[in-house]
């Protein structure tokens, strides 16, 4: 009894056809996974959380001026997106030195960086994601010059934005990670902030205590990882309406 | 009974005070290493054919006006150079595909790239000498985006220059790493080639038949490497004048 075509499914979301051509229906799964999937979970109420939060800060970057692909939410876990030709790079925006950076140049994890460090990684399983640099995203085809540059200043926008947003609630923004696609209106291309925006893609780590309140705490065994994208969602006032997270998706009619 | 002050010595080389300030002399030792120094050898004669062919390549350099370090040889194993101030970077120019790059990208050895790729690698052998990108570069101040820029037309022209001293006697330039210094004239900075480029820093291929002619032969145990530099040297015509490859190095005096 399928209701709607599925288009892609991915680690920690599904993708299915959306109501009108452009858009697509974005769901929210309970799947976590660390180090390239080699460490998997299930985490009761992760989807419903993420798709909270996501809608959250897309929300307000539509609203300052920064384009995604953030359409409306539908239930606890979907929403509505428009679709987009993602671009094959994560695109990494660090503040502070955390994780691959650390470790590999060297630099000890907490480190203040002298400036916001923007990297693009190659979206490829197989290959681990593996670091690029701007001289492979473009002899590959992968993004043009312009692309790139139009890329950075968007991260770099969300870099200002969700570094505020975490600043007002006592978390610091340690880095983020975003996903950018291209649409086309009247024939020109625009690119868009995709995928989501989460403590699944973000190292968040509380500014007094420095306590974990990201995806670390999966990766890393620190803790119940609910509870602490719960404390985020709690600090920014973005709890469904009854306080508790609810693990049953409401389908789309 | 120390003749002179050592400066630096390196896998490769040893760098001694010069006769005159703002210079060096570069000593080539036979001392063969791969995969961070994992594997080593003493390879007889190599110091002696890359003192050849370093001094072969850099006046060539110089001579079209890319501006080297490299002043004259002194004897088989050492050569006068300009003292300059290193910039913390191997850069590497790839015109096909091999080595790290088909490892962490995913592409088949041999493949010819879309256009010539330069690469940054941040110099620290503890850390494995890791690939940055120019963010990192400039957020580190390991050189600013003026350096960058310059460093990669300094990259790009050496590659023109190189690809078509190789061409000329049969062989395809790969890939190669070269080292950039900074100088000072009249209070300005300006940078120059430094270090070295001979068989232990580009990758050589026979355009008949596809053998090596660079330091792979060593890495991956595909016969003599002396041999293999030896051919290079020969097809150039900057063997020695005797033909033969001495080992024993006449000291400067």
């Amino acid at each position: 009894m399928a209701r709607r075509t599925k288009v892609y499914e991915g680690k920690a979301k599904v993708l299915y056809e959306g109501p009108e051509p452009g858009t697509l229906v974005q769901y929210f799964k309970d799947d976590a996974t660390a180090f390239n999937a080699e460490k998997r979970a299930v985490i009761d109420g992760k989807g419903v959380l993420n798709n909270r939060l996501s809608e959250f800060f897309m929300s307000g970057l539509n609203a300052i001026g920064v384009p995604t692909h953030f359409i409306r939410r539908i239930n606890m876990r979907e929403q509505l997106i428009r679709a987009v030709e993602i671009i094959p790079l994560e695109v990494v925006v660090r503040n502070v030195a955390a994780g691959s950076l650390s470790k590999r140049l060297g630099i000890e994890e907490g480190t203040a960086l002298p400036r916001p460090i923007v990297e693009f990684y190659y979206k490829d399983d197989a290959l681990g994601d593996p670091l690029v640099s701007e001289e492979h995203v473009i002899a590959f085809g992968w993004a043009s010059q312009q692309d790139l540059d139009d890329m950075v200043q968007l991260a770099l926008r969300v870099n200002d934005f969700l570094s505020g947003v975490m600043l007002g609630v006592g978390i610091k923004l340690v880095d983020f990670k975003i996903e950018i696609g291209r649409i086309w209106e009247n024939d020109f291309q625009r690119l868009i902030i995709a995928d989501e925006i989460s403590p699944d893609s973000c190292r968040l780590w509380d500014m007094r205590t420095g306590e974990k309140l990201d995806k670390d705490v999966f990766r890393r065994d620190l803790g119940n990882l609910a509870d602490a994208y719960t404390e985020v969602a709690k600090r920014l006032g973005v709890l469904p309406s009854n306080g508790k997270v609810m693990t049953r998706p409401t389908l789309i009619n």
